[in-house]
């Protein structure tokens, strides 16, 4: 633990929408005792805030340079963002990082390095914006059983859905709109394919029960196919669409985890949950159902959650990984069946489609906009045929949580306050 | 910090209903390393759970007992909290405890006994349950200036309305069932004259905005009067009647406390907050807004939060109260406007509850229910002649927030998620 007395030194790498949310906070609060030495960007061309003396190109010198007491990592480039707070947990530093892709691929070998060479990595940022999630999971429920994890964790994504939602508008427009107001990347893959949201539920399940979870073994499905007919179809059964990803303890103790739109109704609480806005529920065996809810995105939301890491790094907060100690013997599993709801514009397309999942032609039916299907498919088929689904922009939406009787517990929604319908 | 190795001895003092929901969970929890080594109780005679030899009937044992790391106090008598804590204080041990009406009084001393002599006092669960919503100001904003901390932070008395609202029922009938279901004390006036919630809103003002509050200097209106008309009143307008403690940073740099009832539309995240549960906003200035939930009340969940202590005293923890450096050096306040409803059975005691107020008989109106008034009414009047309308069982709340011009910075719900209409 630092004195407060002298400030803090902290090298900066990446000046974009975080990195520079989290500098201008900074300028804000001189009382804090926290000082950017030194500014480490990529583009030496590119138009910037702060006068080019303010940087440099090159973040190896950042790592170079034994006056930095904390490095804060807030790059795109998982690759490079890996290499660098591998090098820096290597020296023993103390780093912060908000590059959710980077540590979902390599949490394992980072959790080793800090434990190895004595550095700390803090990483709140990475996961819903401005909520407090990974602390939460990793401190205050570092003894609590979890039955379930579960929430809304890209901005980008449920901002189109919002949008789709409000004004009955297509897809297409809804993804500008989004890039335009600076929710969503120029190449918007990650979000609406629901890859990032996987990146945070892999890091979660760290946390929640202490096991690593490969990535590319959780199902994602995104939604780059979803139309306003989804949309009329949810709408017409009260409903909304939400990219909902799930931790679930099953109840033969296997944890499983993944991504997918979902219809919800208004009894769960991630139907409030709106534009840029995220959303956690937390299952606790003791606690009981717990929800946070904040921004998800934004420079000064997710910059003054890099600041609460620096702040804690200074106060020495280390992640526990408490419930490694606990983790379930048992291998993650995919052993589940889903309902599920399917659409695509072309009638014999969804025709092959329910022939992959080995649905039945039953399972078709059609409404004013086209043809969709509904039935039950085993998570491992959907898996299977995961990127041939996104290849054919197949339309696919969980309808309703994992069956009862495979969940751990009775999830007890009776008292779970929901957000009731009123005639006003 | 203590070694994980061997076990952590724990002293607990008090065992109804959340001492024994800390016992139940730490019985299922053997691999924590903690040991409940010593249970003190107050009635020798009083049948219990566990065989008398559990039991000393001298709390003063467990302070003198050296063999002790870790004292847990969740007795009801403030007072003799306040000896119990403040004496282990003394002697720098390390102390949970869950009394918020003790916290409230003496909290400046006790952060000063910490201080001086070296023990650690945590508190999460005097506040709110289940939700860690004093870490969350407390190190996760420590930085983050806030222009408000509002919630529902009494399960009895929201249980209470709930029951009310959904059933139709009045008062007196509601909090017997809540009584009985254990969500209400014998004596309910601490809990229904929302003097419980004052406490609370006293100590989150410490973690959010570094201040000591006098808890008698705080504006606190119960629902001992409230009737099915009020509910009735609400629903008609499309809203529910709620008690919400508010900490708010003023526009002229003062921070002001109060609690009352509060007539709440779904545009407020608090509307589906209902029965036992405690919800709270924190208002950050970078983060924005921020929505916790959780389980107010109950053995399981306060006793989870208390466990969340017990191990957070091992990692060292301690809360840094760092807003008092920031504290706005000018005094909290109660020059504020407020607009408000009040209803009286008798009509003439209305006209006069008026004039108390100083508001003019055009105030008064009607109903199919009877007589109630509207009108804006400075808190310091409410504050002059609190103790007279609870004495003449005079119901009041507050209609809306504090008005638009006073509150610092702009309350942005433009792109704050809400309970949703929904027309099914």
């Amino acid at each position: 633990m630092d004195s407060d007395k002298h400030p803090l030194r902290i090298g900066l790498i990446g000046f974009g929408c975080v990195g520079q949310g989290f500098y201008d906070i900074l300028q804000q609060q001189p009382h804090l005792g926290l000082v950017t030495a030194r500014i480490a960007v990529k583009n030496p061309v590119k138009p910037r805030s702060l006068p080019a003396e303010h940087f440099t190109y090159h973040a190896d010198e950042l790592l170079a340079d034994p006056g930095l007491d904390v490095l804060v990592e807030v790059i795109d480039d998982a690759a490079e963002a890996f290499r660098l707070v591998s090098t820096a947990l290597r020296q023993g530093r103390r780093v912060v990082t908000a590059n959710k892709a980077m540590l979902a691929r390599h949490l394992p070998e980072l959790v080793q390095l800090e434990q190895q060479h004595g550095g700390t990595l803090l990483y709140e940022a990475a996961v819903c914006g401005s909520i407090p999630v990974i602390r939460t999971l990793d401190a205050y429920f570092s003894h609590e059983p979890l039955r379930a994890v579960r929430g809304i964790f890209n901005g980008s994504s449920n901002y189109v859905l919002t949008r789709m939602s409000e004004e009955g508008s297509d897809y297409g427009p809804a993804l500008a709109e989004a890039q335009a107001r600076g929710f969503a990347e120029t190449d918007p893959s990650l979000d609406m394919g629901a890859f990032d949201p996987r990146s945070k539920a892999v890091i979660l399940a760290a946390h929640a029960y202490g096991i690593f979870l490969n990535p590319n073994e959780v199902l994602n499905l995104g939604i780059e196919a979803v139309s306003a007919a989804d949309m009329a179809y949810a709408a017409a059964r009260g409903q909304k669409i939400k990219v909902v990803a799930s931790l679930q303890r099953l109840a033969d103790g296997h944890v499983t985890a993944l991504v997918t739109p979902q219809l919800l109704g208004p009894e769960s609480p991630l139907f409030t949950v709106e534009h840029e806005f995220n959303g956690v529920l937390i299952e606790g065996e003791y606690a009981g159902p717990q929800f946070l809810r904040g921004r998800g995105a934004g420079g000064h939301p997710t910059g003054s959650a890099v600041l609460a890491d620096v702040l804690a790094l200074r106060r020495g907060l280390r992640y526990g990984y408490a419930k490694r100690a606990t983790a379930p013997a048992v291998p993650p599993t995919a052993e589940l069946t889903l309902d599920v709801y399917l659409r695509h514009a072309d009638a014999g397309t969804l025709r092959e489609v329910l022939a992959w999942l080995e649905l039945p032609t039953e399972a078709q039916d059609s409404d004013d906009a086209g043809s969709y299907a509904t039935g039950t498919v085993p998570l491992p088929r959907l898996l299977q045929w995961r990127d041939e689904l996104r290849a054919n922009n197949v339309f696919v939406a969980r309808r309703g949580e994992v069956r009862a009787g495979e969940v751990a517990g009775a999830t007890d929604y009776h008292h779970y306050p929901v957000a009731e319908v009123v005639n006003m």
